[in-house]
């Protein structure tokens, strides 16, 4: 049976750039399951399973609605337990939050101010002011302004990207020598801001960019196949 | 059979101050071995046994000599693969490398200019000048100028510990309901500074405090007894 998930979209349908979706995206594809997705935009509540928060990640699997992609990767390893494993047990499971925390104060906070602009000119024309108002009300600035200089900041950025670095030059995946859930999360990072934005990262020589074409190889080129700028 | 380790040791004997021996010493603790430890002195190269690198921790179990903390993790692990497993198998040991490189490039990267005058304080009388000399060259600056308005950079440091911070608000341990190598790979850089300074790192509210509280009680209060300032 297909599962159906509802992922973020930009005004082109097919670009989708959630990195939260990406995760619940890629995780689907390692237990193999068949997917079909429902292109969403930002303030499209209704257009949801309901009850619904709002936000995406949300899969739909026969008469089971899960939110949240922690709670999907949660779901898909309990109830296809029979198809790869997306943790490799509860202390890989552990792990991967600690790692999911690392991506969600560090990297994706760290790149959010760089690509922000270009987020708001990807979404959908009925999106744009929505999301201008909640952004720079986070901010306390124009989106101009936040992204204003993007290029003084990417050494930081690029600094702060150690503890990954330092892994997959001594491993070709963060979970090992094959992907799992860690690797969909920190490249959901990634693929979000190539998604939208043609503002490279990362240096034409960072061992990061290695791992990168690893992961948009997976799966027949999943994610490499998506609409997106650079390699 | 008894294990040695060889354990840095300051001019008390038993104020033991490596992180990386504490990893070792946890989990050496962690399989229910028995151990004797040696200190050992920076510049004792020639009391470890040959050939070394003149590093420590250094394990000896029967007629095996381990060099290295990852390197006896994964021996112990190996080996004693009947004992409670450290790493809940190849997920949870390639995530715990990413935990390692957080900890080595980020937190103990952190902790070392707050606290390196105070390591030199409690080296051997006849380590000090290799310590000064090894640690003003990396650092281009005296002691005393690395650790200067230590106080203004406690907000950093503690920012810095937001995935780890996040992580423990949601599951006791790092690696999830109970301890395992991850674990004491963080605690290995917290109880390095606890044992040589009195400045304390975490504010009184601080989460982690509570983890590294649970830590401490490990083991019959294992790095609890063991020479230390603070709680």
């Amino acid at each position: 049976m297909t599962i159906t998930l509802y992922d973020l979209a930009g005004a082109e349908a097919d670009r989708r750039f959630s990195p939260f979706c990406w995760r619940a995206r890629m995780a689907l594809a390692h237990k193999g399951l068949a997917v079909e997705t429902v292109p969403w935009g930002f303030t499209e509540k209704d257009r949801l399973p309901q009850p619904n928060a709002g936000r995406v990640p949300v899969i739909v699997d026969g008469d089971t609605v899960v939110h949240d992609s922690t709670a999907i990767a949660d779901y898909l390893e309990g109830r296809y337990a029979d198809k790869p494993t997306l943790f490799g047990g509860e202390n890989g499971r552990a792990l991967a939050r600690f790692v999911q925390n690392w991506t969600e104060t560090v990297l994706q906070a760290g790149i959010i101010p760089l690509v922000v602009l270009d987020i708001h000119r990807h979404s959908r024309m009925q999106d744009h002011e929505y999301f201008r108002r909640s952004r720079e009300e986070r901010f306390g600035r124009t989106l101009e302004e936040v992204v204003r200089d993007r290029e003084s900041r990417l050494p930081a950025l690029r600094a702060s990207l150690d503890p990954l670095r330092r892994t997959i030059e001594r491993q070709d995946f963060i979970s090992g020598n094959a992907p799992a859930y860690a690797d969909y999360i920190v490249f959901g990072a990634f693929q979000w801001a190539r998604a939208i934005s043609d503002f490279e990262l990362l240096a034409a020589d960072d061992p990061v960019r290695g791992w990168r074409g690893r992961m948009l190889d997976l799966y027949g080129g999943l994610a490499r196949r998506a609409p997106a700028y650079g390699d």
